[in-house]
């Protein structure tokens, strides 16, 4: 516990620490390359009380290692705007690449804490968000990250004074804010708060308690653990966690070979719903903007199953200026070397806007398992992370609507050949189309397996025949028309 | 002139109009993939007067072209930390790439307009901006962009019988902002201020002016318009501009070959210096974040020859809250498929902060010229091109360091032996290092020619000694140092 911690004493003197730490540091900066051909991503956050020496701290860290292969992330400096994304936005976004090193300065922790004792998160929220912040770093952990989690911890009259002292002199009197002064006088409260944080998120990477009030021996044993943590990385070599259970609520999916693919619309009726359905989504649009409800729809499905299409329409009638269309393809190097959901969060919608995907986060349970793309833990492991991930946009408060747009191989083999065929549609069929055509068995059971395992009640999948894609069109605004309505009448 | 411009009676009816639009949609969705092969990225600026029916002309041309393919970009919602970068930093980042479509909802006219009419910018910086403007539309041409530039038009009655219907209803009323109502009431000089932009960037790509208060006309016109700027584009192929000469206040630069490169200095000059260097600009770096100064440094020079070791020695008293260093390598796919400065301007430090490239846009006019990665063209015309952003760099205020690391052949042959033979260093060399090697003497006749033509008064060449390490550190923190003095006392 923070309030009563003790702070050994390690017997050194400051120089005998300065030694010790000069030969960390020549461990550190000449084992960087090393982070690369492992691949492996560090991550040291940085949390504690105002005043109790984290830049300085972070400033000895890094002076050693090469700036190139570091970065630091600073909690203090987002903007605004990052007040409309979800409680991990940030941090997701900020995580480094394969082979490189990000330093937070302040970070999940803080932004907790933050929220709750300012109580713009009530207890549930508190709660949600807690749950949140494990998962998110059992899902690094298990993804090959090594976190290492550092708390610069002081007393209150230390911080008094300190503060006091940063006061007096006008060339530092800018570095107080009204949020340090606060935290002053509010110490036990916040105390308390760091507290059950870190009680509460100790699973899967430890917290290290350092004593900021002896600057020489908290760099010394920032160095020692940051050091040890590599070495072992090394030595036990990359993570890659087993697949894990965790309860979600699931709706009970049929099995895409008893889809009844025979559904149809005539033209008129398409003409009348379409319209319909339409002007009513583009008036939905506006009350969702209103609310600050952002919007995340997902389409999956084969190849030529009318996608692009049944997106088009779903587009028509929103106002460009609230939705953006995603196409999906490889991820790009950036990309690749970091968690696999990484660019999603980047192109989560704000509040009151719509994001579509064209094609998702599922690529990695279907071509990535597929094509080896990534390793069997990853993958089966991707289920429980892809729920965790739908729960924490829906606790945000996003609506997430889920499309598989379906047809059977017969129709598929059609299209191809009608696209093959038709000399403005050659370009929209590829090698690719039809390698993937032959592996038609093996996705239906990824299918099959994708839609039973993340079938939430809070984001359940919708199979959308698509043979006749009239059909396939309606089916889709009507879905879209009705929990807009539902969403907005919450 | 926009204040007696007359529109033309285009003897159709709506019906006949809708019909001709039909047409032209169909054109463009069939011709969206061959966007894709010519590898042609599309920007559609639609400026305007508020309520003259901007989004619902962009809601209309983007209905029927496939979302996949386009982007709007909306310059009513860009984030407040956007006044922390320079006047063309948001449409620069919003630049679509090669077979793309991007939208523009208002753009960097409306962004000169504003900030003349508050005052924001002075007459001169008014100025400046438009020259900037203008060298950014000339850019983009020469670089194979198609901009569409099409500006929406209404008179005074109308913009205020539309403004009043909208403020009555309660679902619009919080369409219509201050911005908007104090439009109306200076709509004179907010015209002239429209006609003096126009007038003055009409060179590379022509203004359209639209009837805004005939919804079927303008939409008509403004597909008209865009179907045959792409089909002229497609009949003419993607343009690729010759050089041009601008005049640029030139510092007169040696040639490498005369550069003396047995200058150094002993261990004990080296380190009390440095030590005194790195003191003052830990110092310095406050001052400049309270004085909001932006600072651009950019590193090139031979491999081997110390960069790395440099840029330690000068991030070493930076905050790194203040400060990124960014290692350029090959761009990756997004970053290939836009203007080659595209990648450098979305990592322009904000203001008060530091950034140092580890090479950077001169790329250009070395490895890519060497390589053939671009057009004769291509690099010929990007000494200017790479002059004028270094312009507009200092004309918004930030200070450009440019240092050119310098060893002979002889020295790397050493080196690039030494790393070979030291297990530790062995990383540090690749084949591609060799075969720059053999292309000694064409890099040596590319490095000459970028001093020559690229050392401009307001951003230098400094040429950095290196076979003495210490020396080389030692003159970039002088350098440094001095510059952050003297644009402190400006």
């Amino acid at each position: 516990m923070l309030k009563d911690h003790i702070f050994e004493d390690d017997g050194l003197s400051k120089e005998e620490r300065k030694e010790k730490i000069s030969e960390l540091q020549d461990y550190l900066s000449g084992n960087l390359q090393r982070l690369t051909t492992e691949k492996l991503p560090v991550l040291v956050l940085v949390e504690g009380y105002s005043a109790a020496g984290k830049g300085t701290l972070i400033n000895k860290l890094i002076s050693e290692i090469d700036p190139r292969y570091c970065t630091v992330f600073n909690y203090e400096a987002l903007p605004i705007e990052e007040r409309r994304y979800p409680y991990l936005h940030p941090f997701f976004c900020a995580l480094p690449e394969e082979g490189k090193i990000q330093f937070m300065d302040l970070g999940w922790m803080e932004d907790a804490v933050r929220n709750r004792l300012s109580g713009d998160w009530d207890a549930r929220r508190y709660r949600q968000n807690v749950l949140s912040a494990r998962r998110f770093e059992r899902q690094l952990k298990n993804n090959g990250y090594l976190v290492i989690k550092l708390f610069m911890a002081i007393d209150r009259e230390t911080q008094k004074e300190r503060l006091d002292n940063l006061r007096k002199k006008e060339s530092t009197a800018w570095r107080v804010d009204a949020h340090d002064l606060r935290q002053n006088v509010k110490f036990d409260e916040v105390t308390k708060a760091y507290d059950d944080f870190m009680q509460e998120t100790g699973e899967s990477f430890p917290w290290h308690i350092l004593d900021g009030s002896n600057s020489s021996k908290a760099s010394y044993n920032a160095f020692r653990i940051i050091t040890d943590a590599i070495r072992d990385t090394f030595a036990s070599g990359k993570y890659n966690g087993a697949p894990y259970e965790e309860e979600f609520p699931l709706v009970e999916m049929p099995k895409l070979k008893d889809v009844d693919l025979s559904l149809s619309l005539t033209q008129e009726e398409y003409k009348k719903e379409l319209k319909r359905l339409q002007d009513s989504i583009e008036q939905l649009q506006y009350k969702i903007k209103r609310k600050n409800i952002p919007v995340i729809i997902a389409y999956e499905g084969w190849d030529a199953a009318g996608k692009g299409g049944n997106i088009k329409r779903l587009a028509y009638p929103l106002d460009p200026r609230g939705m953006k269309v995603h196409p999906i393809g490889s991820p790009e190097p950036h990309e690749k070397a970091r968690h696999f959901l990484y660019r999603f969060y980047t192109r989560l919608p704000e509040t009151g806007c719509f994001a579509i995907f064209d094609r998702t986060w599922y690529g990695r349970v279907m071509v990535e398992r597929l094509e080896g793309f990534c390793t069997e833990n990853d993958w089966k492991r991707a289920y429980n992370e892809i729920n965790e991930f739908e729960e924490d946009m829906v606790n945000w408060g996003a609506l997430v609507l889920k499309f598989w747009i379906d047809i059977d191989s017969d129709t598929q083999l059609q299209r191809f050949q009608d696209r093959q065929n038709t000399p403005e549609k050659q370009w929209k069929i590829t090698d690719e189309d039809w390698r993937n055509r032959d592996k038609w068995d093996q996705y239906e059971v990824a299918v099959d397996e994708m839609l039973e395992k993340t079938s939430t009640k809070f984001a359940p999948w919708h199979i959308i025949e698509s043979v006749d894609k009239k059909y396939a069109r309606i089916k889709v605004l009507r879905i879209v028309e009705e929990a807009l309505t539902k969403a907005l009448n919450k």
